[in-house]
């Protein structure tokens, strides 16, 4: 298996679905969105990840999505697609029609219903038997705050150990646990950040890039820190750093993904609602969040 | 508006849904599990609540079982299901379609993966957006184990007001937040438990009953603790709270799922294996449940 | 050892401890309402609880409540002393001065700032060598809300065979739990519930009374409720159970200490301010504290 | 005010506290570890901080401490001494005979017990009390791990503005949080790490040093590492920061301050008794560890 030899050093967006007013799927206004951020030097994309509010969607929207983005994506950017399911049957069916539909990669979020079932030797067992029989090779999906589960590096390494497991997303903050993984796992095993407020310790450690919501606006200061980074401009990569974490916590903890919309919709790019009960950002938030794009240089 | 004219005082087994070895859904073995049941005393059933894996499930799926349920549940027995996604939009959908294939009432667990938005407000527009819309009554879910979200007495007296909305199931073990939407809901307003493990101080404060998972296999001995309860005599209903308590903790807390699924295979139901990643009982642990089956005199 | 044989059924009040205006402790002010309360057929106080502020308290301040609170308490009413510290070595220490000054039982929080090494075996441990050299009984004190320890059933039985430990505070309101406490439990085993939320149904498990923070303001229709269960007049202690949870989720959730001392200060006790940082009541807050006292008759 | 004048930058390791086998405070062997660690060029010292087990000892004895330890601490190196409790009251009597003592800085974790009641405004008031009245500087100590409160960004940039409160102690993982701190607090703000485990993302991120518990068994590694990042090594600074970790995870979350104290004995240095109820290390944990310390050369 060569599966390994797909690299995803980089900086990938995970994008928001778009809706109509009706709550139905808006496929046109996301093609319009990656369009637009296919000009940026940019890795990839994430369809599906929480901020795609893969949640809210049936199974059968979420092929359509893959499908859409697929369309629109060109060959030498990756379509990693978040095809995880409370069970190992239903992630096994969407992962293999991820496939088919287009999907480079599988981003594999950890079960979290059962969540007292979840022992690490669960989790390992579950991700392992995904990885055998998934097509494409498999990426991690660790979500402490909307999964309420934190794999521990053990578990992590473990998981790790799979040939179709390449490499992981870490949506928790804890740098001292991504050091870890990082410093024991094999060499080709790839460790993304899941925040823009941490690359650039992130890079630091040894990670390769980032999945992260700040992307879909900041697509170019991402890139550019990065750049810095691996350039050896440690002071511009920290000028950089410091900038954008206002930003990227207003549009992912502050105001969640109604706040990516908006700021998106403020880009020129299309926002549209949040499928509900996921609230809509007040007329007072959006100016707020205005400011904030405008102080940090990204709204101009 | 007459719905709230259905009366749910009683006990309720939330069925497990059975699977087969290539794991699949087993509807057959959901019908004969029902028609063990059928010649109990109960006031009905719940499908596709936490003990049903309806997160294991797909919306299709979810479906099938309520239509096999229906067929074999007599109309004097409610068919309570699960009808709950995370988008309002899916949630609606899957409570016409329930409605279309036989339940009686919709058994509504708040949204959980986008925790953080969850606000007190956003749930109780939520549920009403839900109960506007469906073609049967409400009962609202509240579920802190599994979905990590602790609705408060305030929310759920909030929500509480919708015409539809009749009842709720609590899960949480706090009575003191029971007893305040007892003593503060409208007197038509019906509140059950959905632990075994307190259906006794439940009913003292004012509960009509529960959906409990231990009336899967010790459904009698639940009907006697109620009917027991309300002929006043409160020492026999004592002593089978206390006998029943450790077998509970055994099928619940303890060994989860397959616990329940085995507990049902010794006592002559069918149990079969859970969906995957939630694990099996090992055999050795299937020696200690069956032992405490025993002592608390379940099996016999 | 005899020690056994004292009885703990009843209603006690934790009673707050007063500061002067300075952050000072006052004992004048203790003593007065320690007097006030001697008029009700209370079966005796806790002094130095979580109400108490005895986490705000040096330990010498600590053994002058306990000899000041002696001073006024009647022999036939029981003085409980919270005498936990962090270590066993001075929770020791603090359980021999206590008994010294007068305390008939002591009340011994379970250790929490290392919060990751209080395993279960740890903390059984610890009770063990607190009771073997307490020369008082000694009383388990669970209480998850400020220690972050919830100890589990399991813990909590294996504690409580130690002859010196005869019985416990259950703050937590998981009353399953509490259930499975009193069904295994050696039946001279006494069980309290640490919230007047849970007095009746607490009392249905086998419960034999309560610390509760609101009876330092409304003892008599606690009393009342105990004897109207005690009675078989379980209608009437449902009303009184419904009527008193607004009251008292007002003195403990709602408005914490403060909120406490000021209830007591509008029925004509001491209130006086808490130690900071725990903040005083609003203006505000302290009026809707006034009406729902007296919507539930409290406050006349 | 000149105190902003110290610069805290630099490797200071919180010292345990020693126990004699009595379980009574061991000041000789405090002054020989000491003694030791003054060849080292660390910026410093903590005394009473959590691996100081300060939770374990009285006020007095936490006096005794300090003065013991500045008998033997030459001038040119920081004491920071540990010096809150739950109450302002006494947060500020040990902070003025920490001083006394001969303390150079008051470290002053969040109160605690009270949680529910540690609002932001409520916390950033109790700091800036202790710090208007304070002798010496303060610096804020946020510890979610023991004390369950993490204070955001938004609460220590508000307490940050006093200008007796001249750094922190961040012994939460979150380097989002600690990098919009840094970016958004006043230059002069001091920001310390409290792990070993992420001493270079911070550095890059832009703290000065940091509080770890490793520097006590490895001071020249964390020195050099520091200085490997100031001279522009980031390969060889990233080298140490992932030898080091997996040290680090065992004497701090691991195996605890016994684990803590034993490597301290593997080295040379005195380790001793914890003081119970704090669990002794395992001799078969003791073998694991010494096994990671040979791997990781701290012990050669």
């Amino acid at each position: 298996m060569t599966t390994n030899a797909i690299s995803v050093a980089g900086v990938f967006p995970p994008l928001p679905t778009p809706f109509k007013v009706d709550q139905t799927v808006d496929l046109d206004n996301l093609q319009a969105n990656l369009e637009h951020l296919n000009q940026f030097d940019l890795r990839g994309y994430v369809l599906l990840g929480s901020n795609g509010e893969f949640a809210n969607l049936s199974f059968a929207e979420r092929i359509e999505v893959i499908k859409a983005g697929r369309a629109v994506i060109p060959n030498n950017k990756l379509l990693i697609a978040g095809t995880a399911a409370q069970s190992t049957y239903h992630t096994l069916k969407l992962t293999e029609q991820a496939a088919a539909a287009g999907a480079d990669l599988a981003l594999i979020l950890t079960p979290n219903y059962y969540k007292g079932a979840m022992t690490g030797s669960v989790l390992v067992k579950h991700f392992h038997e995904v990885a055998d029989q998934s097509p494409i090779p498999v990426l991690l999906y660790n979500m402490p705050l909307h999964a309420h589960i934190d794999m521990d590096a053990g578990t992590i390494l473990q998981a790790a150990e799979h040939p179709n497991i390449i490499g992981m997303k870490e949506s928790g903050a804890n740098l001292g646990k991504s050091g870890m993984i990082i410093a024991k796992a094999a060499n080709d095993f790839q460790f993304l950040t899941g925040s823009a407020n941490l690359i650039l310790p992130a890079l630091t450690i040894g990670a390769v890039g980032g999945i992260m919501a700040l992307a879909n606006i900041a697509p170019q200061p991402l890139i550019d820190l990065v750049a810095a980074f691996h350039a050896g401009d440690l002071a511009r990569a920290r000028q950089l750093q410091h900038r954008l974490i206002p930003a990227n916590v207003a549009i992912t903890a502050t105001f969640g993904i109604s706040g990516l919309k908006n700021a998106m919709q403020m880009l020129g790019l299309y926002g549209g609602p949040v499928r509900r009960p996921l609230p809509e950002l007040s007329e007072e938030k959006r100016e707020v969040l205005r400011k904030i794009l405008i102080e940090t240089e990204i709204l101009i």
